[in-house]
């Protein structure tokens, strides 16, 4: 895939996270750089629903914008650069306060997969607490590469994690794969949360989880058709 | 009706079961083979919402593809074939994963008619379990025809089954008939899970439920109009 | 108004009640004639939001058709001619499944004014149980004129009943006023369902919500001009 | 600005309001005069959706319209005019009956700050009960000076009231901000709902609500650009 084109799909997941209700005037995501592993991409401090190719910026894994003099870049663009440091096989990070996600981060229900799509989920997402890394007095944002990085290490090896009383980050080898997962991270939240109030949940066994995980990704370009489609001519 | 205008339904029931939120990027619907009891149509492996006429693939029984060659089946197709060969009376079939059902589907609650839209509900919604039929490590889908069979027995008579873990299964004498099914069953379930926070709930008996299910055949006609308005120019 | 002002008004409340999220596939609403009390006007049995000038036909308190020869009317037009002939202050009738209101009709928490747009359910929604009047053997509905005045003995003076495990009725002195309290009682439900679970509620006095209503009535064109607007084109 | 901006920016106000779901039929924003600080901008008596340059009315801090004769006000301008009064810091005030809010108005559950974007809630919104001032037999609406002026007292210093059985206010240094505060208010109390019924809430403490409130406070412009491209055209 040429950057042309890379950049032309990060337009898109910009449309189509906020289509599919992930993200408000808040969130972004960014995809890794296709010729260099120490960049990445990622719009200027605009909303996602009216970033254009020209809004995109490019940085270093330290997050300090390499051309575009003069843009205002995102105050957490920390997140996607040390989530890039730490994680070779990431090439695509979302963040955003995806709605059903959040009360997950507050309170002391793990988020689990309760179907199939929601594979991705495995043992349950790790929460990320900011005062564990940046004191009881923030603003809940992630300003640092410090704050980055102990959100990186919270993640680990996960395909996604929460942030209490903020949002979450989903990751991906590819952009379709990191909008799939902030997507149906979503959807299973609601399910959880109202599977919750019915009775005793049968989640997803782990083998399971992981079954399911790695058959939904060879069909991710499946709904990434349907979602392109509903963002065509934006 | 000729096999031009099933078609023609066919793929407007795909338009109609996105547009009522019964499906998203996944799910699927099928009907059978007008002139052949033995065959089925189903679109090949894309999102219902951009389904057309060119799309249509045709199976038989054991969920072979007829002619159509190289275009990409779906995994689970056997969803459909075999309920169309354990169930006669069965001529068309919707598969989703309807967000208010799912719920139900892990959890012990069971999904009765608490309206009478919701009557071919029954005495209750079966549930699939496939760790029964698969084991605990499957990947959760019905990607053989031995999966397929266990659903279809789990199904036995009922309109709707739900698949824990997954989704559900709607069937009919006609697509019409299928898809009013997928969609009321999923009104009926974010009702019955609302009206479970309020207090117990008067459920429809028995007479009720068969009495209500036969009216509302007589007029599907109605609500089908309108799906289809809403879909036209697709 | 002249009869042909009120068959636009009557068209229009057929599409704002779709729009508004009052009515799907399912649902009428009528207006009694405006020369002749003993008269009411109705759809033929189609779904309202594609209800046309031409599909409005007119009916004797006796729910009998007059003119407009073949044409199939709803089964269920026995709730307006009987409320209609039980209530002559009522001058428009709304029947809907409206979903947050369902919920309470089958349970044994009471629908009351939560704010003050839902002054009209004063002491509360009385509930109409079909079993009563016909036995537990019914298919649900008001298909006899017997069974409509069970339901206006249930209504009695009130604005608005509910018909357990179906739905609802909302009546008024004029077409506007039946929509709004259509789309308030909705809205009042779906408030309360939401509280219920956060506490015990203060609901508005006897004399807070015959106040409320009583100044919301002289208001009650400027939502109808919002509704109007939206549905304009149809 | 000038007064011609501003007033376009007030007409965008009503439009951004009723499409991010804060108003309906009902409800209303004002801004005080640009040149005067003792007179304020609100629409005539019309739903804020379907509001244009020329429905915008002159007020004097009592209330009483200057110019525009004949024009109706709406019965409750004296929200803006004694909280204008009251408070020197505000510029803009927004009346919603909002509706995940409301629920939040009538229990004894105190709405507060669940996630950064909620940081302007601060300790928790006071509740405003008309009973106090009004007696229990009002309308519950604000329609004259004294229950503006009691409602103005309950507000205090904060930037949000809730109005039991009624709604809520929401009040800025900017429309912007206003709106921000009326939409995220709303978006808050669907997230606290729904993290109540998951388990107890780690809330944000002062300090992460007062840190995160005013670094929001400088990105307003940010969904300000997304929600008025919403409206463009309307």
């Amino acid at each position: 895939m040429t950057p042309a084109d890379l950049i032309d799909d990060l337009v898109s997941a910009n449309h189509i996270l906020y289509n599919e209700g992930v993200v408000d005037g808040f969130g972004h995501v960014s995809v890794r750089h296709p010729e260099r592993t120490d960049r990445y991409l990622l719009a200027r401090s605009i909303a996602p629903a009216v970033v254009t190719r020209e809004d995109i910026m490019e940085f270093d894994l330290a997050s300090n914008a390499v051309g575009a003099p003069g843009a205002r870049p995102y105050l957490e663009r920390f997140i996607h650069g040390e989530i890039y440091r730490a994680r070779p096989d990431v090439h695509a990070v979302v963040h955003s306060h995806s709605p059903s996600v959040i009360p997950f981060s507050v309170t002391g229900t793990r988020l689990q997969p309760i179907f199939h799509l929601g594979g991705f989920l495995g043992a349950g997402a790790p929460i990320f607490e900011i005062r564990e890394a940046g004191g009881a007095q923030t603003d809940m944002l992630i300003r640092s590469p410090d704050l980055g990085a102990a959100l990186a290490a919270t993640l680990g090896s996960a395909a996604y994690a929460l942030m209490r009383g903020h949002g979450s980050v989903a990751v991906g080898v590819s952009l379709k794969q990191a909008v799939y997962r902030a997507i149906y991270a979503e959807v299973n939240a609601r399910l959880q949360a109202e599977a919750s109030r019915l009775g005793d949940i049968t989640f997803l066994n782990a083998a399971e989880a992981a079954n399911a995980a790695a058959t939904n990704d060879e069909v991710v370009d499946r709904p990434w058709a349907l979602w392109k489609m509903r963002v065509a001519g934006w």
